[in-house]
């Protein structure tokens, strides 16, 4: 079967940044993601004494590049005001190739 | 602590095949599945356009062989007629010998 | 971007157990945890033929060590009584000093 090893990009953040940071994929180059809903609690952001309720968990898969991007523009415009996680991880797509 | 690298399959799909693609998981070897509620948005299938609203997420951790099987049945089955996404990672799991 | 390897564990359980093991969380070391509502089935626990209904996902991004211990811990206090899924995943965290 045709794979190709792509980025899965997870971001567990405050409901109240689903709108910005779904536009903010498509604008750096995210073909789709997927939303669910999840709730976080613990001292893993800025404002961790806040981190409470429910969050929303944002999945994409998406180039080695363009998982830099991201990452890269998350880090700067949210890491210091709002509780957000983000991690990368390796994933073999099924037809990969309409992903990039 | 006793851990077997095993491969994790996500599927995030129509609600509509949920039904479906459980019972062929079940045909094809794997011992369980996980079901979380998702919202899909974006080109990622070939129905890309009409990927919206509420979709299922189905992961379940089986041995590479049933691996390949399963994305080789998707890919064949499913890819032409329906929004589906399907990719695997490694997993080290606790007692999975239960699960091949 | 600065990101650093940690391990994403992820633990997919019957709901009864949540609180337990988010406490255990905290006192074996976890900084936080992400938790998601799941339905399980199948054959995947010591209590396979009851392993249907509202389940909990839990995930929580931790040091390798921390990973070890709480692998341990919850397959020597619940594997036998509960049905419970664990596995471990490597995930590349931005600014992941904060989690451990």
């Amino acid at each position: 079967m045709h794979t190709i090893t792509l980025k899965l990009v997870t971001i567990v953040t405050e409901r109240i940044l689903e709108d910005r940071l779904t536009r903010t994929l498509d604008e750096l180059g995210a073909k789709g993601y997927t939303l669910t809903q999840a709730t976080g609690k613990g001292s893993r952001g800025v404002r961790a004494s806040e981190w409470e309720g429910p969050d929303t968990r944002i999945e994409t898969l998406v180039s080695p590049e363009v998982a830099d991007r991201l990452v890269a523009h998350i880090a700067e415009r949210y890491f210091e005001h709002y509780a957000v996680i983000v991690y990368v991880q390796d994933a073999d797509v099924v037809r990969g190739d309409k992903y990039v």
